[in-house]
């Protein structure tokens, strides 16, 4: 192979050659992207190719390009329309512009001169979206890659600043800590729990009301409770948008709860936080604005490519104030700490430029245009659902995750888990993807409805052959 | 603008509009990076632009576009000739290449289900980097993105693995846990401490030896002390590569002092795990293969794109059994758990994908290749700097990080700060980029020799101009 197209020489001399191969794979990528209806939504997923070893000398093009053809074939294809059974996009073309960019400029987000550009451009940008969220001039945010992340980060400041754990740690505290999040919450609460030494069982699980939101009487009796036993409450998680039901828990009556017993409440709105863009549907988050942080991940509804999540803050000094760790080996500059600092991450990549990129070309009018489609469409399919009483709702969905599945009476639970795995078998045959997730122990289907190559039509091919499924009709 | 190009038709119905736009901005990037060399290596950061608001409406094609260059005229410019201030390469072609088409194909590691091909490739791929390292059939990895995230995994599993803190947590302990790292340790070990409920002091650092490496006699003694205290040592972490030295912390012996205390060794190779492809160099790494845990960073020396980043477990089944938390929206397969649930990420980017494509690219070969010349740069730059009486350096390099100043005798240690911050000054203004570390509280300059576009000319071309500095010859 020619090792002159190693890297991108600074003098210009291997720029067309550079330019032929980035070309051939844009090429590539977009031709099989454009016929991603002729393939299924999920893969074939037996017998995957793998590598059987690490090559000692270069692999001749052509073979690369076979192997990573075969790479794209077995993915999962989110573009496909028959796929809505994950929070997963496809993603929207300009942010798939700002990771070409990014990944050409290979900026560090660890500090001011590894990325001037994109460190002013995330903290300017971020302090807009705390805004949007209502939040103060005080607020902002930093990005992360992934909502996990962000959960980890709020967390572990709602700890530090409560406990002083930053220099000394838990292990010397007399009464354990605790925080609070609904059965329905994210498992990444438990992760949290775990990494930052609080262990899952300091997750006290809210059990939901009948509409699968936080009971907030119960949460309270639960907040009493544990100061009763002896435990220091000191965070609420609510959260906006559940993974399987797509609920919103009560925010406001969080809030007063959080405030009354000085809790940090966090908001995880990693999926519903995108309603702040809709004129219609902004008013499901009422109270958000009171977050002590909120965490959002344009990933999922806004269609950023992966990763693009952030945790906005009330009060962002905090983050300098109780959670810092300084590097000596980065210079000083005017633009406030480093963000390898302040963030969980040290070397990080620049998300920020996808998410600005995108919100150019879609202007908020766009974002809102995403929402709003997403929310008519989940109309439309409960309608769907309501029309036809062999199926059952777990619950009516504040946000577009319906969480829905046949309810054949006089089955036992195992039968009837067993029949709506042969619907989502007989579903994918025909080019369809739900998600299969578990719902207190039974199975059941989920949609998320924010495929932007879903529509009615869609939805009505989809019904039809759910139909063809109950009627026994072979695919 | 035409919302048309909003995202990829699977159909094709937009397949060529796609294509301009993608072309445009890949011949935009690359172009840039072709004149690389006639910007400069750090760029003005003063004044730089932000967006003043969110816009309500699309913004107009060819405003999205000027806005672009000038973000790209004011990032960071790693693929300059005088860019050698920072572990920041320019990118690997074939790397950009994988950014490409994960960008596009929006997979996600979370789970099997969601990138079938990349879970495969990422657990066959990291088992062969594991045996590359010498590890047993046992071992195995995990991506994550950036080696902070690394070092929080790995010390996060130790220390489930000792105190049992998955459920329970740190609270209820009567004893503090605590880690060593010498005192050049990277700053993500601390901030792991932090993160982990253990408190930045349940680091004790260990001195370096006149070296800049661990001083091993201090390791034993500070761990018996520790016990004496009460405390309870858990695990040490070995740097191979440190960040402002470049030093390799004695394995071997370190190795012996853990296995007779107990502790979880765990080697910080994210910058000098590099070495392992080098038949030449390897031998630095002697003892690596008896670790229970290693991080290594491709986004480092062998110039993947950021970020890549991996750690290697001497048991991956050890993330099973103390680490996982299940998460239940996710299918059942025959490929072992879901990397989201066995990570401290969940949603995930397929950085495999790029390393994969440059590993093809190189092969081992060409990494051995990058190594070698990295060493070889290292031995020049050292004679240089012995030529000079007027210079120091802290200590001799194992790898290709060098620490050296003016030791200008008779100035108070603020002058002389004050006179090696005036020749990075100089040395800007002549295109070359030095970083300024604080090292024991004093101001020093440091290269990292891994910029494939620094050669011997520019070294010469570097020397001459701090020759330049120290007679007084203006810029």
């Amino acid at each position: 192979m020619d090792q002159t197209t190693a890297f991108i020489d600074p003098y210009g001399n291997n720029e067309q050659a550079i330019s032929q191969l980035v070309h051939r794979v844009v090429d590539l990528v977009i031709s099989e992207t454009a016929k991603a209806s002729e393939r299924q939504p999920l893969p074939h997923m037996k017998g995957l190719w793998r590598p059987t070893q690490m090559p000692q000398e270069p692999v001749p093009l052509e073979t690369i390009f076979d192997n990573l053809k075969v790479l794209i074939h077995h993915a999962m294809n989110p573009a496909h329309p028959g796929y809505m059974g994950h929070m997963d996009p496809p993603p929207a073309t300009f942010s798939i512009l700002g990771d070409i960019v990014a990944s050409v400029l290979n900026n560090n987000m660890l500090c001011f001169e590894m990325a001037p550009s994109f460190t002013v451009l995330e903290k300017t940008l971020l302090k807009q979206f705390a805004k949007t969220f209502g939040m103060s001039d005080e607020a902002g945010g930093i990005m992360v890659s992934g909502g996990s992340l962000s959960n980890l980060a709020v967390i572990s400041l709602a700890r530090n600043v409560r406990f002083s754990t930053h220099k000394g740690g838990l292990a010397m505290l007399n009464r354990p800590p605790v925080l609070f999040a609904s059965t329905a919450a994210h498992t990444s609460i438990h992760k949290a729990a775990m990494l930052l030494g609080l262990g899952i069982d300091a997750v006290i699980n809210i059990p939901t009301d009948k509409n699968g939101r936080m009971d907030v009487i119960e949460l309270e009796r639960q907040v009493l409770l544990s100061k009763e036993q002896g435990k220091i409450p000191f965070c609420v998680v609510c959260t906006a948008g559940t993974t399987i039901t797509g609920m919103i828990d009560p925010i406001g009556p969080i809030h007063a709860i959080a405030k009354a017993h000085d809790l940090w409440m966090h908001v995880d709105a990693v999926y519903g936080g995108a309603l702040i863009f809709s004129e219609k549907h902004r008013h499901l988050l009422n109270g958000i604005e009171m977050a002590d942080s909120i965490a959002f991940n344009p990933q999922k509804w806004l269609c950023v490519t992966k990763t693009c999540a952030m945790f906005l803050i009330k009060d962002i000094s905090l983050l300098e104030r109780a959670f810092r760790i300084p590097a000596p080996y980065m210079s000083d500059h005017d633009e406030g700490p480093n963000l390898g600092e302040i963030s969980i991450q040290g070397t990080r990549y620049p998300d920020i430029l996808k998410l600005w990129l995108s919100l150019q070309y879609f202007g908020i009018k766009g974002w809102s245009q995403l929402v709003d489609t997403g929310m008519m469409l989940k109309e439309f399919f409960l309608e769907e659902i309501h029309k036809r009483p062999f199926l059952e709702l777990s619950c009516k969905p504040d946000v577009n995750v319906i969480c829905f599945r046949i309810k054949a009476e006089g089955l036992t639970t195992a039968e009837l888990n067993e029949k709506n795995k042969a619907m989502q078998q007989h579903l994918l045959k025909e080019s369809m993807f739900l998600s299969l997730p578990d719902l207190h122990g039974q199975t059941w289907l989920k949609v998320v409805l924010i495929n932007p190559n879903v529509t009615k039509t869609v939805i009505n091919k989809l019904f039809a052959s759910i139909d063809k499924f109950i009627e026994g009709v072979p695919v």
